[in-house]
């Protein structure tokens, strides 16, 4: 039976507007309402408004043309296409569609594409390898593959720092930096080099240069930064470990963000050398797993067993359940149930403006010679933040220091006494559709709830304990558990008997 | 509305089947007949029959649970089902189906599949990286990603030559094989290490260890060996430039598999230091393209421009033209319509006994002592050649040899009065369910085709210009070029005057 000649005008009218990414004509050829569908690799889009505003950020597909069309019909106005094609550049795709008539027209219910295979997503990881660096052929942690966050040195290769200028003029390492020798020692083994922020100093996840990985639990939402590549590569099961490192939430905020375990250990614990530094005071180093189990098995190898115990009070910052988001507080009370005292830490503002400062003035002495070498280099919101960090005074810095120094003490003992516990980020992640202002707003309100581990160089644990409905569909948030310096394994440990039986 | 409670017993008892990979059931929940469909990102397959025997040859599932399950009426007796799945060990999946009823059975007329993206397919490559290695930054092979064949040597890696303990003992290059070096010199830059059959002593594109790639022009069809990966990695556009080697076909026979353009070049114009031999006689560089304008730059930049001009004369042996499969031979033959003169080149067996004799010498002297120490290491197939290798004795070696010089002498007096053309292979890809059986009938009779050029130490040139029917859908296969020594460039260039403008 051959296609209705409607349907197949209305087909080529589709196939010409993809081709010229008319997203008026695309958007009209999907069936309005709640009930259409469009799939591919990155999820499912359910609803004609979440099918539109992708496709408004999609930017075109590569040009390509059909190569075998199958059509079957199903009912009187409803008609199965199947189509093949053949990418410009080499590849094929794959197209399945719905088509149903409703008021004379023919539109599109259901939709599920598949486009030709990358190499691999560049998005995520700068060199992969099966594997890229082999480990010892035995020891705890055989068999996990380690997603290296660019900030780190794997021998013969380079550090790229997120930048594409910072890693053409880079050198070859020649020596593993110790965080991933202490992996490759324990068995693991390097799967491949992930992306970052510029220089780790962002949350977001956005690469200008490289493109923003997916995020793994929550299709078109932002991965979370700055270990965003080892996030996405752990939370697509394209890495079982990532290596990343936490200056102001860059392990925990993925982590929420992607439902994962991120550790950001006490600072000073793992050795930073053979990593980029941001802001050496803060910078920690930090693992990213799916599950408990992975990471207690990296901690333990690559930490001293010697945790103190935990206080067995928890408590949690008035000031950070009134910052967070209403359905993130409500999730979070209700996860607590009342085991979690409240207490005042003092304004979060406070907190936040002290290790900003410091944090700038540190990160202009770690890169702004290289910035100013190269103007033109890093890519927007990095840029603007090493413009506002070249202008912090000496005494500006000065006086922050000094209020770092107090509020660690103040946060020091706090932590000593109880376990601080509070949601990792103010909310889920942020839509990639997101605005710049309301971005702003987020990472205000993050760096607010960071900043106190950060200040304190306590070990933060965040852990996938919260998932509410968000606009994205149904999304993780994660608990951050504080511990005393030194508490990593024992924070770790803690949150798995929170698990309960396997 | 509701799924209908069959329907949704259908649906769980179909989960069940792919969960234990019970191939019966889920036979039996697809549709009978040639109409029902099956697609993923490897191809669309059409059929029940094709859907069977792909399954058959799959092995199960990655397991998995059901995310997110949306359904949808179409008719009375059709529902759609699209459904997201969390895989165990990290990432998500999508599957629409088109359940309709029959006979009071529900079942799948059309399904597309999309597994969790792996960081990269470990079928075609070993390494990859964007780039793996830079290239001059100007140059006439600016921006083209360069597949190297896993014989060659890059600086810093080491080479696998398709087998796990080779790589285990190999250690780091230290310097670029000059067939590497050169393309980077031209401004191409390295995408990854690509796979090959091991130690290149195979034709067909399968890799115990590594699983066997994709066929990008033939879904469910072998690649072509033994530069199987570099081959796919182009065909699929996730490289443009194969670097290959072909001692017996290895850059033609996928070439013609995948509708490439693959050059072997004349034995010893292009160096071959760096590069893991087999059987230095008949050892060549080459390269893979997709079309004939990137391979035309790429032999323009690595070969002297001093090409002798080709003979105006074309023939075809007439023993090519009766060994090969009836269809190939009557596409061949309306290409050629009357262009090209029959010859007579002698019994075709003479030629491939010759040649196999002397070429197993030579991978016995390459590797012997190698495969001896390691009884185990290497896979069915090439097991079973070195062992045959082994007993070739000095005298018949020597038998061979010489046969083989005269055997050269009678096709380069051919060459440089004519141009040979022939079909590439006796057909088109053979599936990836073929029997052992039927695959050594295909390996002994290409390699009768290709001994030809080999043992005339010849350029031999595959353009994808043959297409027709073939039980897994239209299928490429190439027309061989063959020229006299040195004529390489020539080759390219008649070949491309045959494409007609643009």
């Amino acid at each position: 039976m051959n296609l209705p000649p409607d349907l197949q005008g209305a087909f080529a009218a589709y196939e010409r507007a993809l081709a010229s990414d008319d997203v008026a004509a695309l958007d009209d050829a999907f069936a309005p309402g709640p009930d259409t569908l469009r799939g591919d690799a990155d999820g499912l889009l359910v609803g004609h408004d979440a099918i539109s505003a992708f496709r408004g950020t999609r930017g075109g597909i590569t040009p390509r043309v059909l190569d075998r069309v199958e059509y079957r019909r199903l009912a009187d106005d409803c008609w199965l296409i199947v189509a093949t094609s053949r990418y410009q550049g080499g590849g094929t795709g794959l197209q399945t569609q719905v088509w149903q008539r409703s008021d004379g027209r023919w539109r599109i219910t259901a939709a599920h594409v598949t486009g030709r295979t990358p190499s691999f997503d560049r998005s995520v990881w700068r060199t992969v390898g099966d594997p890229l660096y082999q480990g010892a052929f035995e020891g705890p942690l055989l068999g996990l593959r380690v997603a290296v966050k660019d900030v780190f040195a794997v021998r013969g290769y380079r550090i790229g720092a997120g930048n594409p200028v910072w890693l053409r003029e880079a050198a070859r390492e020649r020596q593993h930096a110790p965080a991933v020798l202490d992996l490759l020692k324990g068995g693991a083994s390097v799967r491949g080099l992930a992306r970052t922020d510029e220089f780790a100093y962002s949350i977001a996840g956005a690469n200008p240069h490289y493109g923003t990985p997916a995020n793994g639990a929550l299709p078109g939402a932002l991965p979370g930064g700055s270990s965003s590549g080892p996030a996405t590569a752990v939370a697509t099961g394209q890495a079982d470990v990532g290596l990343g490192s936490d200056t102001a939430g860059s392990i925990r905020v993925p982590a929420s963000y992607q439902g994962l375990w991120g550790l950001r250990t006490t600072h000073g614990l793992v050795p930073r050398q053979g990593m980029a530094p941001l802001a050496p005071s803060f910078d920690t180093v930090g693992w990213l797993t799916r599950d408990g189990a992975t990471l207690e098995a990296v901690a333990t190898w690559c930490l001293e067993d010697d945790a103190p115990l935990l206080p067995s009070r928890r408590v949690v910052p008035v000031e950070v359940l009134r910052l967070v988001e209403p359905a993130t507080r409500e999730s979070f009370e209700a996860w607590a149930a009342g085991t979690v005292e409240e207490i005042e830490v003092g304004p979060l503002d406070a907190w936040f403006e002290a290790f900003r400062v410091v944090q700038a003035a540190e990160a202009w002495r770690a890169h702004g010679t290289w910035i100013e070498a190269h103007p033109d280099a890093v890519g927007p919101g990095v840029r603007e933040r090493f413009a506002t960090a070249r202008d912090v005074t000496a005494e500006q810095e000065a006086v922050a220091r000094a209020e770092v120094e107090r509020l660690a003490s103040v946060i020091q003992a706090i932590a000593d006494d109880a376990v601080v516990v509070l949601p990792t980020t103010p909310g889920p992640a942020p839509s990639r559709t997101a605005s710049a202002d309301e971005l702003d707003r987020v990472r205000a309100a993050t760096l607010r709830m960071t900043a106190v581990a950060g200040i304190g160089g306590l070990p933060a644990l965040s852990v996938p304990l919260l998932r509410f409905p968000s606009p994205l569909g149904t999304a993780p948030v994660g608990v951050c558990f504080v511990g005393p310096r030194g508490s990593d394994l024992s924070l770790v440990r803690h949150a798995r008997s929170l698990e309960g039986p396997a």
